[in-house]
């Protein structure tokens, strides 16, 4: 539970009635509460309405507000505003405008036009700050701190001589000395040794390929200046507030923060997901990845699903509308995978700006004449019924390991082919989603005690103490799946010299010669050893050479002709295969799938394709999530699996029929749900 | 009749004989006398040749040129050579450089470099304006003035600090107070509030989505700012010469410029028609449509085709040639569509710079030889046989109504889905043309008296005033149709609250809940009442509530299932239909066609597939002229219509056969000439 | 032979040492030894490791390499090192960075960040260069400069400030008075006159198309001024060590720099090859044109392959590995197009940086066990074998026509239809080139006197006095082949006014009245005369009109159906032959391959398809290299040819099989090789 003060899931969404005249107001607080709104998201941009000019500061209507809340019995989560500076900041300090990497400086007119070592911008947004902190500490409405928004959203790495200059003193600080820099980066080559400090520059724009040890520790380097943004809101609010949890939301596939890093400084995680609701996308998944995600950033406190749309978004060129009941189905998604609170952006669809065309949970229509908010009303009383839920967790075996410096490195050219990390990732999440086997993501060096599976899809930038941490989960049982292309570089971005994967060699049993990366209209076969079905490799392929394993598959045809593509080798306890090239969604899944059976990791039940089952726990109960991504009505057998659908309150036995876009959730009885085979 | 001075339909083109020696412009007079040339625009990139430097004039080339053209018996539409500031300009004041949003300055080099608040650019053509209104106003050869060139074509909106300085002060001119502005603008919204204008900028590159109605004031805006630099040019023109005609040349799909605000000050209006000539493009219709456009845009003066190309242009990828006797077709299709003159870029070819391979009337190659020159002087021959139809003018039945203000906010992005308005405007247009029906294009407040068929393609932003205006003409008869999207948002770009449409709902007879935006590979099938057949909507669907009005069509898949598509609303004496979709270009034409036809809106004959048919009246004289752009020969019957060929001096009867790209303009005996059902 | 120091074929790469630690120097030489590597070029990024600050040279390190490659037997080829500038000397002066035309300043982290007119480059690169020449200019291990490298390669040219200034006392030098300059810039089009040379700018970034005069003098003026860059170095050189060979590394499609000058100022010219050996890329072709070109920029000095890799590049989006064998074939054929050595970027593969993942010939994994290193080793073996092949030449009989001033000009938009002037080279290079034919690339100008046929694609831009060129050589028998789109504007950009082709109207017997560009998917019919084959014309069609010539080919549709595609003009002793469109790929092989055989032009064997034959002589002796570039094995009747194939050593005779990627060098025996029909 996040605060005593709100003992259920939450509820709610973004809340900005500094747009609309009070008189509205009022209506609201009863939708909300018809609505079953329990916590509403306050100021999130409301910097210029609260500080209207330096040094002046106008906090009436938040007053009024925050008391209108509370006589409502509305939570709040009280944003600090600093998302985008007011226009009176950047008159007086131009700096404050960001610049990319063309020197192209961002203007006002939209949002989050700030350099992240604007001096202006820190002090200022840090006086609001304990300002802020200091009025409403110790409002009744008060449920949590929410520290500016989606940090680095759409601007997220600043190259101006300010950033420049910072840059320079963080390498110094990071370097000691300026000859060790010059042998981190690999200056000797193309002539790049710096003499001092002064002469080193952001990776601007340059004639061709930058340093890639530059590039990865500007993008360390822009990861700490945010971050130290954030430390810098949170320790006023801590200070004035030491009890009142705090948390900023994040974006599930964000690349360029390292929210394993920003996790462990919340006190909930949080993020904002919009899947692409088009038929065809498969939404579900990437909204299963998002909860995942963020739920794996901090798996020691609770998570929420901060934003949401409850109908359309207005940034995609086509805005697929979510079909009636979708939205309600993932929502209830987001709590199946942990979520403890729902949330939209926003509540009342704004009536000018740029996002007016963003769904909201109150349309621009008549709400009792809307089908979203009787939607948005149905959702709350689903939730309401869902109180029990509150505190249980997920329980994983399988993990996925994700790096984001590897992120960095993996994705800045200069590669033997061009990769998408997050493809990857996602490609093997996918597999597990569909097996309905519930996955963390891991970052190297974390605990793995709980896991029985762990996948490591193209870990191309691996820093040496990583092969300890596995190679002793690995001795004592665990089950590891390392994918090309790992094991590549250090953390400096110098090869790893001996033999690619050569940090790992004794665990994978092989090495790796050299590579043949694919275009997309080429295809490498290959087939496991034993069968004759013919197999395909896409993307990359590798010749590796056996030092201990026993090959899997091999190729039978290409450079690599007769080498093996998959091999496992034994290890202590455990097992390593080592996957050396990509191969179809559909065998990909194939394999991990049957992998994973063979070492009993397994889903609680059988359910036909596109259903989807989560289970959550607390104590000795269990939670049976049921949902249908299928927009047919699908039923399946329960087994020997008795229990209560918490949603309806009817008890199921035998089998379960779902409509479209339909859901359960079932609170075990007497725990006889047992895994099948 | 333009001038009194011509008493002909104008024929002729750019003459530049500023980049050929002295000698060449005798022959160029006799082979304009060959060719029938009357009319030609001289001096409209002139500037640097007639002031070499600041403050010296050198008007002996053109005292010449003038003299030899009035003898030559050939009229001269004189530039006032503003189009493109000299280098002494650039290098006394650089601002006059225009900027782009992300502040990349344009340099010399083309033409059409400056800012049109430069102040230096201001004063400097102006006073140039005046040398040779002074100088030229009484000369005999003069018959009108072309003010600067094709505003806006390459550079449709400068974004320096001295337009932000104008910028500012028009907001403050507008707006009065900054809070009625931060009301206008939503500033409430992601913290965008200014406490004073210097604040403000131009909608410069920014992080993310702009501010829309910042957005749209500035295009506003620079409409406006190019709109004073041609008002003052007029001014003076005015002043010295009150009695002489003066025009700017238009461009019919250019959306920066709102130019029905620009036609109300001309004394006959002109335009640039460039349609791609490649095979399967219907470049008649682009055609078509840019007559029609032009001479919209101001309904009671004169409409000249300004600029058309002999051949090829030299600006497309591939700039496919006319096919022999297509130029002719063209040429007499402007007519058709009521020019009252013809004229090309331009007259003879130029041997360097970037237009060379432009086609112009007189080819590199010997005029004698040319395929082109000798169908250019075909044109002129045709053309003279034409004097009747001078001062004619097209009768029509059918608007279609155009707001500029629409056009700049709909396609400003953060919308349900990326609109392209004019192709809105044009499919509906073709779906006209096709049945032969005569269009004109309306702006919202415009005299509706004469139409019987008003088309208004979504129509997002409404200003209510608008509202009453359509009822009035609906109440007294007319007969509506308003496409989806429509009546969303009003001048400040807020939404309509209540449903969307609002502002028209009791003429439409429903409101709007909500859309469904298509993918282009999407379809969403729906069918006529009473109808089996499967139609299929594209592009964007809407949820519609009706309130009075019937439905036509109906959904049968989809989140709107059973929901209407189309609609009728009887609304006094007149009919209101509401189009909830994209329909195919084919089903559009069927059932407007359809409409038209019920209403008794008709083409004067039936004829086979393209042919155009159009007719011009003068008093009780007819001219019908008919268009083959087929490649193959068609005929077909007349009817009773009886009449003489003008092209051929003949006498038709029963029935007419055209060769391809055969053209005859009939004028009729008796008014036979009746509707066909 | 380039040095007697190496009387072999050159073998080996560059050598970039200072990025390891010098025990791995050691290691280095002894494998060079292993693979008979005898060259290396050294020194090539060096810059900052010689010149660590302004004023301080350490030349340490490179005295003791140059001293182990020494006394390893390895000879050197070495630096100026100017290629990348310091990181001090941009703090020094930051206007050494190059600006592109949009006004963008390109950064250090790369290579090449330096403008070629800046004064502090050109002052810091010459102070280097004479440091170096002094210190090694007697240093055994000395065997040649290595000039900058790929001048040019990625930032072809400056737009700042400091190269406005440089670009207008060029201009001032080139034409003396500004009214020369009005004139050849024709800048009595679009108000562009210019009044002094203070108001001129390079063409940066402009509303539309450019004056293409402007254009084309910045082409000839940057090409300048990197030459002026070369002939800097290069004089400080010959003064030092006058005796020394000097070279600069071309890439055969470089646009910017006309090689044909640069190519006189080389005691050897060389180039850096990197074909795409993706499946059915046919790198093979552009390997050997490559070649050929680069042999061709000065046919009177030796060529070399300065840069090829080993295995796969690291700088395309995909970067598909060269199959097994396909190095060593490539290799081969460098010396079977002439060239006097094979190098590699580079000798080790990097650890760090840009360019690691970039093949080598010692690559990351141990070379006992790499396939790569021991093709390299297989390579220099067979290497070592040819030695006999050292100072024999290519004889040729076929040429192409190639002008760098043409590539410029053509490609430079405002034509017709966009132009890509190397695709054109590059098929009919392709044609000649599957029929085993080997050629030559001409420059307007060139002795032609041992050609018997010779093709000029497209010479849009002609300069008068190339028509006496070539009509005196066809005069005396040579067969000539004149492609579409040829003689259109002179020197100036100005039109050769009287139809198209003027220049050489009584050569080709013919003028062009117009032009019919073609899209993509345009196909115009036409059938050579007395066959009843349909051909297809793409891309570009014309009008021509017969003056002396007949018509091989007449087109039967289209606007120019029954004018002549394809002609032929008898001029004294020999024919000019005009095509007026292009023609399939197929088609152009076959006609061209056709007519060469009627001329006697044939090539040595008749072999399947995708096997290459060349011949080099040296004397008496003849050397034909045999090349299979098919994944399958090929055999072929050798008729009455006997010989020896170098590379086995063993005799050959009756017919030759050659293993996929397989290759024979074979000596013939008594001159036996003769032409089959």
């Amino acid at each position: 539970m996040i605060s005593k003060k709100i003992p259920h899931l939450f509820y709610g969404g973004d809340y900005n009635p500094e747009q609309w005249p009070s008189e509205v107001w009022g209506e609201d607080i009863r939708l909300m509460q018809e609505a079953k709104v329990n916590f509403v998201s306050v100021g999130i941009f409301s910097w210029a309405r609260l500080q209207p000019k330096e040094g002046v500061f106008d906090f009436a209507w938040l007053d009024e507000l925050l008391d209108l809340l509370h006589q409502g019995g509305i939570g709040v989560n009280l944003a600090t505003a600093t998302a985008s500076p007011p226009a009176w900041l950047v008159r007086k300090d131009p700096k404050v405008l960001p610049e990319d990497p063309n020197g192209q400086t961002y203007y006002p007119g939209s949002r989050q036009h700030y350099c992240p070592n604007s001096t202006s911008y820190q002090e200022s947004s840090r006086a609001l700050v304990r300002a802020l902190a200091e009025r409403y500490g110790q409002h009744p409405a008060l449920v949590s701190w929410h520290v500016n928004n989606e940090y680095g959203c759409h601007f997220p790495a600043c190259y101006c001589d300010v950033c420049a200059e910072n840059f320079r003193d963080w390498l110094a600080r990071r370097y000691g000395r300026i000859e060790t820099l010059n042998e981190t980066w690999g200056t000797a080559f193309w002539s790049q040794a710096y003499g001092e400090w002064e002469e080193i520059f952001p990776p601007r724009k340059m004639p061709t390929h930058p340093n890639p040890t530059q590039l990865l520790d500007y993008q360390r380097f822009m990861n700490e200046s945010f971050l130290r943004l954030y430390k810098g809101e949170v320790e006023i609010l801590r200070d004035v507030t030491p009890e009142m949890p705090v948390n900023t939301n994040f974006m599930a596939g964000h690349k360029p923060l390292d929210y394993f890093e920003w996790g462990a400084l919340q006190d909930f995680t949080s993020h904002d997901a919009y899947p692409d609701p088009k038929p065809g996308e498969e939404g579900e998944i990437e909204g299963a990845l998002a909860n995942d995600l963020t739920r794996s950033f901090n798996k020691s406190v609770p998570m929420v699903l901060m934003e949401q749309v409850s109908s359309q978004v207005n940034w995609r060129g086509v805005n697929t509308l979510k079909a009636p009941g979708q939205m309600r189905l993932w929502s209830l998604q987001a709590v199946a995978h942990g979520a403890e609170g729902v949330l939209f952006f926003q509540w009342r669809a704004s009536r000018a700006g740029a996002e007016k065309f963003h769904g909201a949970m109150v349309p621009h229509v008549e709400p009792a004449k809307s089908r979203v908010f009787q939607e948005i009303k149905g959702l709350g009383e689903d939730l309401s019924r869902l109180d029990d839920v509150l505190d249980s967790r997920i329980r994983t075996e399988c993990g996925i390991v994700l790096s984001y410096e590897n992120w960095w490195a993996l994705e800045a050219g200069s590669k033997p082919r061009t990769f998408s990390y997050f493809s990857l990732l996602k490609e093997n999440y996918t597999s597990l989603w569909r097996e309905n086997l519930p996955v963390d993501f891991v970052v190297p060096g974390e605990d793995l005690a709980k896991y029985r599976l762990l996948v490591v899809p193209s870990l191309y930038l691996f820093r040496d103490e990583w092969a300890e941490w596995l190679r002793d989960w690995v001795h004592a049982g665990g089950v590891l799946v390392v994918t090309f292309f790992s094991g590549v570089v250090n953390e400096k971005e110098h090869i790893h010299l001996g033999g690619y994967g050569r940090p790992i060699r004794d665990l994978l049993g092989l090495w790796v010669e050299e590579w043949q990366p694919l275009h997309d209209d080429e295809r490498v076969a290959f087939r496991f050893e034993e069968s004759a079905r013919r197999e395909e490799a896409v993307y990359f392929t590798e010749k590796i050479h056996l030092e201990g394993a026993r090959s899997i598959a091999r190729y039978t045809e290409g450079p690599f002709e007769e080498s093996p593509v998959l091999t496992v080798n034994d290890f202590g306890q455990g097992k390593v295969f080592y996957q050396g090239a990509r191969f179809s969604a559909d065998l990909q899944r194939e394999w991990l799938g049957k992998l994973a059976d063979e070492i009993g990791v397994q889903a609680p039940l059988k359910v036909p394709e596109g259903v989807e089952l989560t289970v959550r726990t607390k104590g000795d109960r269990e939670f049976l999530f049921c949902l249908n991504h299928q927009k047919e009505t699908v039923a399946f057998s329960l087994g020997p699996l008795r229990g209560r659908d918490l949603l309806t309150g009817q008890e199921v036995a035998e089998s379960l029929s779902l409509p479209p876009f339909g859901a359960a959730v079932i609170e075990k009885q007497g725990n006889e749900v047992k895994k099948e085979g």
